[in-house]
């Protein structure tokens, strides 16, 4: 019989639906991991929302208080899919009671509160996880075999954005996201980390950075109580200040020496989920798009001739590209859940053999790193180093 | 408490692991239909692979014989996902007891077979759908939708094609889908019942037709036992010949006037499930794409003088398109998977409400109407009338 | 000194200019020919037009007449650049005075006038050319290449659609095209003309054809004079019958054993100029649209496993792709009306060197035979066979 | 009788051939602009080689001397089509001269530079223009009159690219573009002055900008004679240092608060001429991109609900796009060339009209004031003011 991990996860909204459905998934379509998921309980704040979350997804039990389900002796890994402000508590609990952690990113509010976790995890010798799902779409894990291949050659450029609309609309309220005391950062943390994970894993290491940030409409009104603001929030006046960036801009220059620009906004009309990069190495190119996130356009410079172009492979081929063989035939999409299936079938499978998943928390304080350093920049208007962590 | 539709699911293959899925995600995700399923047994010849299915999957149990399931009390529904030439006998013995049948396209090997069956279950007044699952891309529903309001006026046009090419290799064996006895048709049936009902459902009833079918590779290695060939063709020497055709092409008039070309092929190179079609008509197009298939390309004449062009809508707004608030945020796409999830959750719901499911199977025989009608052509080598049914 | 060609052209209007442009560009960019153009004489009916094109192309005079052209002593070679009813006469008339004979496409009315051309200008041993001018386009002439080196492979598919719009509109009136008396067919000889000469220069002939056309407005109001009706026409009442096609459907087998589609129309809402083909063969495929015709796309079997996919050539690259090289540097697109100068180049060099120009009549008539078996057929609404000519 | 202009352009190389053909053509079909070009002389260091380009392109006579033509008593206007290290002495001593002059960009090697230009044409009360050819892409005007109409409204983001390849090959030689005395700067000169300009005309000045540059690859063989190295880096060793960078990254913040990212490359495999760019605002989007530069895709969020999504717009309609009415029908693309052409069409007829042509110098200084922004950004390593001139 395979070995079980017994699943708490702390937060039923976005991210809780997805890594849910991650968790139903996972053990049947990737039947062979090392250790199953078992369902156990799913905690949030609204008692209603979180019994009606824990019905639609199967969760065996709910709970209202994170600080149960971290002490709970029937849970083995807890899943922290919360407002960015609560990671580093929880994951430190946590780790002190024994159990694994797997958090969404942003890692944290800081760099420094990101060591803190850091560190908790390795000194209680669990497993620990950060959750860029994107690593786990098969056209950019294939893209990562091209690189280690040395299909791109020498990489000197690295150029992405994560695009998005939801907020140009001046009425839209001041939700979580909006809230520096609760997100940390806007787009900054939310998109940019994912951006900046990719070129540390697909590029290496950022050396230094320049940027600027934007915060286009200042006030806004305020959120009703489902938009979750804090309490000290709500109290105040019908408009309340954005205190996030709406939007990021950066140069970087890459350890390696290669060249990136970075944007990240949540004002680029009619871009959704835009989450595009592009790389140009001395042998060829890849560009990738989370809008078309089936696809992987690939230039090779050692194509013959007059033949040379940037090809869109449909990345769905089970005999060469990683993930997709457990899905559907060739040319047969998938979409975005299935990066987060991916994700908890590889956490689930490391735990099972006893490994570290991977990115674990040491790449997500380096991530949180990079992150600092550009908010550190804008301020200071000057290239700022990335510190070694 | 909801209302329970007990399932029965004869075949645990290609379509059988994607009605499976459809099966464990209908309910978590449209948690609002009027009756949820019960995975009660799946069935299959080979009982090794079909206990593996069952367990994998999370049916109740399994059986090797469909006639079991067929007579089986604790059934409701019988959902047929078994190679062509059983669909008609397993649906008529379903429809006599009474079972609610839902089958897999195309719906049988010929159109009196059809007819047959849509007879049974007209006499003994069960529910009946047939699995044009495509009709549920969120894409393809609101095509539907821009169509009933008007925005493409008079339809002129409608070319169709789907294209595949996982028959390329001469080396490739004679499967199931390569014998007629088993298959009916090859691409004409397999691919070309998806584009004819796709016609029918957002251009209307085709008048006539005239056609060509080709057979490129006539003969090809015998199937191993895996490949699932008939008891009789695996006797047979090592090379089968090929009995159905790899391609076809046709000219179709519609009742309405409109031309129409449709083309399905194994044949060509690089494509993996291009199910693409245009609509052309006096106030604008449409077009869309299966391996692209969250996204919808829109031309309005109505749109102000020199911005005209076609758009590139991605399909994803709650608000505005089909199913797809079940799902993720806008931009967050979904995948090929996902057109049976939304398949099964109408059927259920309309069976929980004593409703007929759309596409019914007087869909169905009209779909096979068509198909008899270009097989017919290609032989007769003139336009023949698509008999009405 | 370069041996010079004096041209007399016939007619003034959108291919009178094209051609004008291309005599005036073509010793520029392509100086090496074997002769160069001297701009005699243009033209037309109408004198005040007609005038006036003469000086602002440069031509050193005009005439209203066109038999003055052909027995001109002072002209070398007659470019019919008129209404299609009109090229048998001139072409004959030219041929009996020697003069070499450029005609545009549909090289005439019917099969047997165009045989009658055919067979003229063999008698008087002069050079022809038919301006099938989407030979030239660098990335149709790139593909013909690879085709030629087998990186197609066996054909097995064509697809080709000719798309437009400029009709739509109930209220645009019969000009010229949309009347059989001087156009012969509609959107059949227009465009099917040009697709079905890439089918031949591509793939190579075709053996037989079922097909439909549709005249979807068949009233309009009658064109003022400045549209170009007969002045029997004008005679009529205010509201015209269209005595063409608007649209044609085909299907087709080639000699070769591949399947082919044929589609031409001017009822494609938001297409501009739509000419479109796919070719599939077993160890390729490509992929060509006017609208972007500086694009190539090709697929390759033989890229290795997991990077096969359609990469977009963007042909102008000098060292690789026909004709670019006499232009900019790679990347720096070319437009439509260098498809022109081209072929006048290359009509030019080859009549200076005294060679046959490619295509001759003779493929002239090949064209028009299978325009002439795809009206037939839509006629008896059977297979025809396309003649040998 | 209309006005004459004759023309002396210095220069035979890429843009001087890309100028004479505009000499050339402009009359041809813009036949109504208020003085027509006589191309008078022609001026190259290399006298066999410049008078093969006066042969080939039609002009007068040649000369060898450049001050020869800016002193010529028959020369109205002088065209700068040199090197950038030799602009501003020919500008000036044109100016003094009283003759017109129209230069290519970028203007001059130094800010300082530029401001003497411009001075001295100011002074001399002369015409003058810089050649930012691709504000007259059809397009690009287009996208200018969307925005002044308000199209886009508040606009936020601009990103704009230039990427090429042509020097990935380490071989490739010390050219004149990668030489410092010559080229005053590499990728930022050449393709960010364009860039820059496109996005002074969309969207306004620039306030501040951080940058990076790069020289990825620092020694290169010597260039040949061909080359065009200057007599001193001939005499250098076999491998030269390169002393420009090969590609610029930077940040911008634009005086009406948007942000900015620009980037220019020649190491971007597989990009040839990608000049693309994407401005977002308010109440719109649109994208434009160099290699299919007939096209602009434009975004509206006052587009009905669920159909809002970036449409492609084929920027080749008479009745609603800049210059297109002077070419081919609807759907018949143009070239890059064309560019050119429409250039000095409005050139010749601003200065028959006795207008000023723009873009002036004026704002060829202000792009100088930009670029020497970011070269010193670059070098400091903090955010820059870019200077008002």
């Amino acid at each position: 019989m395979a070995n079980e991990i017994r699943v708490g996860l702390i937060g039923y909204a976005f991210m809780g639906k997805a890594h849910s459905n991650a968790y139903i998934k996972a053990p049947v379509f990737f039947p062979e991991i090392a250790a199953r998921p078992v369902m156990q309980v799913i905690c949030g704040r609204n008692e209603q929302k979180v019994r009606q979350a824990a019905e639609q997804y199967g969760w065996s039990r709910y709970e209202t208080d994170w600080k149960k389900v971290v002490t709970a002796e029937d849970v083995d890994l807890i899943d922290i899919s919360t407002p960015n402000n609560t990671h580093a508590e929880i994951a430190i609990a946590a780790a002190e009671n024994k159990k694994h952690v797997f958090c969404e990113k942003p890692m944290a509010l800081t760099l420094s509160q990101a060591k803190e976790m850091r560190d908790a995890a390795r000194e209680h010798g669990i497993k620990h996880m950060i959750a860029f799902n994107y690593r786990r779409v098969p056209a950019v894990a294939y893209a990562k075999q091209l690189i280690e291949q040395g299909k791109l050659g020498t990489i000197y450029h690295m150029r992405a954005v994560y695009l998005q609309d939801w907020i140009l609309d001046p009425n839209f309220p001041v939700v979580w996201r909006l809230d520096a005391s609760q997100a940390g950062s806007g787009a900054l943390g939310d998109l940019g980390a994912h951006i900046l994970d990719l070129a540390y894993y697909l590029v290496g290491e950022i050396k230094a950075v320049c940027a600027a940030t934007a915060t286009f409409i200042k006030e806004r009104p305020v959120a009703g109580e489902a938009g979750g603001l804090s309490a000290a929030a709500e109290e105040a006046a019908k408009k309340a200040t954005v205190t996030v960036d709406d939007a990021f801009v950066a140069c970087a220059v890459f350890e390696n020496g290669a060249l990136g620009t970075f944007e990240a906004t949540r004002f680029a009309n009619g871009r959704k989920n835009h989450n595009r990069f592009e790389i140009n190495g001395s042998r060829g190119s890849i560009v990738f798009n989370l809008e078309r996130l089936n696809e992987l356009e690939f230039f090779s410079r050692e194509d013959e001739g007059g033949t040379q172009g940037y090809r869109t492979i449909l990345v769905t081929n089970a005999q060469h590209h990683p993930y997709v063989g457990h899905w559907w035939p060739e040319g047969h999409i998938i979409g975005w859940e299935h990066t987060h299936i991916h994700q908890v079938a590889d956490l689930l499978d490391a735990i099972g053999k006893d490994q570290m998943p991977c990115p674990s928390f040491d790449e997500g304080v380096k991530n949180q790193a990079v992150l600092e350093a550009i908010a550190t920049a804008a301020q200071t208007r000057r290239w700022e180093e990335v510190p070694k962590v």
